[in-house]
């Protein structure tokens, strides 16, 4: 089809204190004695929130440990346990950031398709629907929670599971749950999503569709992070609309250059999703002067110090996998300079842009 | 529950010419030797939209005269005529404007559903999902394309019926397909989109997920009605847009005094929805003096002439009617004017309104 077809999600509530409607929403989804998997940002372990989960039965939470992103070999055992110990469950139910967001996305695909996930990475690979699967996020900003995608880091590429099975069956948008996120986590997802939508909103792919979402998403970023002086309650709503409709944005449109350039960090150092794209779109004044002098504004009013220096005395083997990686996300560097992407940023002028870093 | 669990189309695709893939789309939904229904607007009978209309098997068009808004009767009658011919469809395809949108789903729920529509008119009464059902909205502004409801005539009220099982479960929106709508349809059928996101932004309702789509859609229509000297395609695309975010606006929100009144006019009168929208909004100063102001000059910008004296000579039985339809409005009053509406709009000011119009 010349035109995607693009799933939405079919279900979702917003409303400050929506979280607890979560066990009368999951319910009738119920299938008798199989249970539903909570998985659970490891930070929220003994904090209120877990306590509020609404176990029912055989229902259990497996806290997510985020230090690293989410991992092709994580999700393949936490679903071979699943498939041990209960065989079939009721639905995967993720709460968290996007890490988690994408690993309860993944979990919910593997239940249903055989091998590794590894296999799944690319467009379009899902066999077999995924089990009910209901994301809500606690942090705003990468869009995981609406978005067709779910990144994997596999022994061989950081790379989505694109496919139709990937969304969300159900969202709850609770914003009295990203209160209290630790500053710089905070500000380095809510830049995620300004980035992409800088990226979406100068990208050769855009269209109308894409482009509504994108201008909506990023008028409320700017709303949060450059009209207003303090964060409020307010501040945690609107940022969560702007992750939503900057998720949706990227139906018809594509991220860019600090996306593509971020994973090869992400690849080879680790570097948290949030933090490379900040790392990275610093850099890019050239490709993007507008949003990078907004950018570097809100770095400096926020006081948020982006890291430095962490590419230094990488070996020459070393930034070639990332130069490799990055090279590797065709779309992105299409959607920001066209066709000629390679003749624009050649080898060596990525070679040059890691070194600043 | 306290926040509505709302569902959304679960497909659309977006692009000029996307109308062009409703073959492929609907072919994996086809049952067996059951037809697919279009319903289509009687304006495109012989023209060139209706040829390309992909019929294959037993499909059949039926042509919706939309002179009259859909009434429980005629959606009654469809539904019996479909039921006697072919016992069971693939799905219902609508191809038109506000009304075929509302006729499709109507129809879509009562091919699951036992007796009349009129049962079902009112908020969460049908009992069963309805058959699969796609909307190609070919003039942008109503929403119905998106929105949970669909709005019938019946013998004792005009009142939609709002149901989970009323969205699409497909939208194919395709900006080619409005061009060349009459000036002044499409002028009072963009009018709807304005006015709602006016009530739905200053009501009492809104929250932060309904404002984000509301703000988008009113920006939208601002883009096409105030800033924008000359209609183009992109006009199309974003009033389409426009069209869309304004509808999903009303998932947490209401609209409010302009609809309330309206319905009163259409449900004596007949009058179009939109066209009786922008005779009421016109007299509206006093509850939104900003958007109306607004109103008025897009009004003189693009030479339309608002019908004036349609209350002219009605009896106060007439009166009556349309007042006693408005006054069941409950929520539009109350999310315009709060609790206390009954006070603010008497009986008496609403009967000096419709008298001026």
């Amino acid at each position: 089809m010349k035109f995607r077809n693009f799933p939405m999600v079919p279900r979702v509530v917003y409303g400050r204190g929506s979280f607890d409607q979560t066990s009368e929403i999951i319910e009738e989804k119920r299938n008798k004695e199989r249970p539903f998997i909570f998985l659970v940002d490891k930070v929220f372990k003994d904090k209120e929130l877990s306590k509020n989960i609404p176990l029912q039965g055989k229902d259990i939470i497996i806290y997510i440990d985020t230090t690293d992103e989410p991992k092709t070999k994580g999700i393949d055992e936490i679903r071979d346990n699943l498939k041990e110990e209960f065989g079939i469950v009721s639905g995967i139910i993720g709460i968290g950031g996007g890490s988690v967001m994408d690993a309860a996305k993944a979990v919910a695909i593997m239940m249903n398709n055989e091998g590794s996930s590894t296999q799944y990475q690319g467009w379009d690979l899902v066999k077999n629907p995924a089990v009910y699967h209901v994301g809500i996020p606690t942090i705003s900003g990468t869009g995981a929670e609406v978005s067709r995608t779910c990144i994997l880091t596999g022994p061989e590429r950081k790379l989505g599971i694109n496919s139709d099975f990937t969304p969300f069956d159900q969202v709850i948008l609770d914003p009295a749950l990203t209160k209290g996120v630790e500053k710089n986590q905070a500000f380095f997802t809510g830049m995620d999503c300004y980035i992409h939508c800088i990226e979406s909103l100068t990208g050769t792919y855009l269209n109308a569709f894409s482009k509504s979402y994108g201008e909506k998403a990023l008028d409320l970023c700017q709303k949060v992070y450059v009209q207003k002086s303090e964060w409020d309650d307010e501040s945690d709503e609107d940022l969560m609309m702007a992750s939503w409709h900057g998720g949706m944005s990227i139906a018809y449109s594509q991220v860019g250059i600090a996306h593509a350039v971020s994973y090869g960090l992400s690849y080879l150092l680790g570097t948290h999703h949030g933090v490379g794209n900040c790392i990275v779109f610093d850099r890019l004044e050239k490709y993007y002067p507008e949003g990078v002098k907004e950018f570097k504004y809100m770095v400096e009013k926020n006081k948020i110090e982006i890291p430095q220096g962490i590419c230094k005395g990488l070996s020459d083997e070393q930034f070639d996998i990332m130069i490799n990686v990055s090279y590797g996300m065709v779309p992105l560097w299409e959607n920001a300079l066209g066709k000629d992407w390679q003749k624009i940023m050649t080898k060596e002028k990525l070679r040059a842009l890691y070194e600043e870093m």
